[in-house]
């Protein structure tokens, strides 16, 4: 069966020059896919038409007439540009048309962008974004939040720790995915009020045999792969998830000046240039690009502004891998059954201003 | 002018064959220096002894009878071993026979212990444990807190910064370090409400000439060297720094099999020897031993539990830089011009007890 993703093609540092690159190779590797590419009709066919994929019938060229830039305010992606890529990419998947989205443009505005097109999904307070990490177990460790929600009340770790489940179970085909609370040591006497309390609803939910809540993590069990799945704030997520990228980077560095000091030295990573791709390749970042934004009616995937070629099609292929595997129905079902419903009132929720509402949350701008 | 340091032999993963060997290392580098060796007498001397160190006359041993453990909960640390190589090398600051202590012994313990024993410094709420990280530009950056107070309110992230500013400008010699406050973005809208009002009190002391404040940073900031301290409460210091440490021991582990995978890779690795040993030096966690427990009536130092001898030198040397370089006058004077003074309670908070206190900060078990 057919599966169709939207891509924003001019979001990103890179624009088309990556995403169209990326779009053409992930469907030479992915014969189920078609891609709606969104952008500038004539900036795009020229791009395609320059890799001689101008007649590739599992492509769609969709205009619109406006980006999104990385420094555009909230207010200005939300109201002025209503003819974004962004925008557009995003309704495609309000419309049907497209199973899932992907951009690579700036994360406050493409999660409030989701929100006021797409709207929350019932039962979802927050939705969240979820992103994987290599762990010393050759697999990912799925994190989340990642910094959709600055300051959380335990109901809504409760609801991150049943997305990340599912995104994992669908995503790993891992039937009962191991979930860790992030905190400052593993026991139950440890944290802050907050996640002493999430605790409790994740035991209650483990008591039911409904989620499998391991207990709480430190830092570094993220990268030792103790559980499928770390549970946090979006603040002290964001923060981590920076923190290890700074770090990673920074070895990165250390590693290419060191091997190229002298002309040995230099011999010496020509002759274990087997040993240096094989590392860079366990650790490469590229292979962890695509952050879900989860809780939302419809699935939209986040690349790092900066990704390449080879990192954006990780995720084009993370968001074709989550509308394969029916997250979204999971992720219904799912909450349906784990959260108290509540009677809808009059006006509900999402039809409230986006801008107000992230307002109350703290996150954005007054 | 000679400064002397006591050390709890006793703590840590390894004790007397850790700090022992260290501390006749330190001894060697620092003839100005003399130790205070605190623990079970006969297994200290019988340690010097074999090291052939028993006439070495900088060297003191104090005889203690008890010892903390790592599983020891504080009540037992604070209540029952009141002769642990702990507390007893903790007195020898309070009582002024040492200018500064070290211990490897449990974090929780050991800042309880110290609190007690110490008393925290007028002026200051909460005792805090700063740390440093190995940065890009070759220098280290000053975190923290790392753990001690899981929630803080804004005038305690403020003392924080005017703590670790002390501590970095004593010890590094630079006249005004910069200050970031670590968020989720650089933007001052940025953040939850705890980080915007802290940045509002450093902006004041700032605008007065007082503190360096540079704005807000990022995780990936730690890293880079954009500031030389970074601040942030207790949760996120300590989920990070775990991560980071986590990262960096799953790249070594990366690192090593894959250069010992075959004779090849093996050929390769030896001939770029020299890069690999500098590698190792510039991210060589031995070399950021040593978190200072900033706020108290004297200076205490602890190493990391698993630390070896060369890593629990660092943390001698740090201690011993720290009362040479007059930190607790420094931070009393600046905690002094900072922070406005209350006229004490007739109780005041110090009297208290302190695991009652620690209870109300929400860190130790009820």
């Amino acid at each position: 069966m057919t599966i169709k993703i939207s891509i924003d093609c001019m979001g990103g540092d890179h624009g088309p020059s990556v995403t169209i690159p990326a779009a053409l190779s992930f469907l030479k590797h992915e014969p189920n896919a078609e891609l709606i590419l969104v952008g500038l009709e004539d900036v795009l066919r020229a791009e395609l038409k320059k890799r001689h994929a101008d007649a590739e019938p599992r492509l769609t060229v969709l205009h619109a007439s406006e980006q999104v830039t990385m420094d555009d305010p909230l207010e200005v992606a939300l109201r002025r540009k209503k003819d974004s890529s962004m925008r557009v990419a995003i309704e495609q998947v309000k419309s049907g048309h497209a199973a899932a989205c992907v951009s690579a443009g700036n994360t406050g505005a493409l999660m409030a962008v989701s929100r006021y097109v797409l709207k929350t999904m019932p039962g979802v307070d927050r939705p969240a974004i979820c992103s994987i990490l290599p762990n010393q177990k050759d697999g990912p460790t799925y994190v989340l939040d990642l910094g959709a929600n600055v300051d959380c009340e335990p109901h809504h770790l409760h609801q991150f720790a049943i997305m990340g489940s599912v995104l994992c179970q669908a995503s790993e085909g891992i039937e009962r995915p191991t979930i860790g609370l992030l905190n400052v040591g593993t026991e139950d006497i440890k944290g802050n009020e907050v996640v002493k309390a999430t605790s409790e609803l994740l035991k209650a939910d483990h008591a039911l045999g409904k989620l499998n809540f391991h207990g709480n993590v430190e830092g570094n069990d993220i990268f030792k792969g103790t559980v499928d799945v770390v549970v946090c704030d979006g603040f002290v997520g964001n923060v981590t998830l920076k923190a290890v990228e700074g770090l990673a980077r920074f070895m990165k560095t250390v590693l290419t000046t060191e091997f190229k000091r002298t002309p040995i030295t230099m011999l010496g990573a020509l002759i274990a240039r087997g040993a240096l791709r094989m590392i860079a390749n366990r650790l490469n970042p590229a292979r962890y690009n695509g952050a879900g934004l989860l809780g939302l009616r419809g699935l939209v995937f986040k690349s790092h502004g900066g990704a390449e070629a080879e990192a954006y099609e990780w995720a084009i292929r993370r968001a074709y891998d989550a509308a394969k595997n029916d997250v979204q129905e999971h992720l219904s079902a799912m909450i349906a059954e784990l959260m108290p419903q509540e009677e809808p009132p009059t006006e509900t929720r999402d039809t409230h201003d986006p801008v107000q509402q992230d307002r109350r949350h703290g996150q954005l701008p007054a």
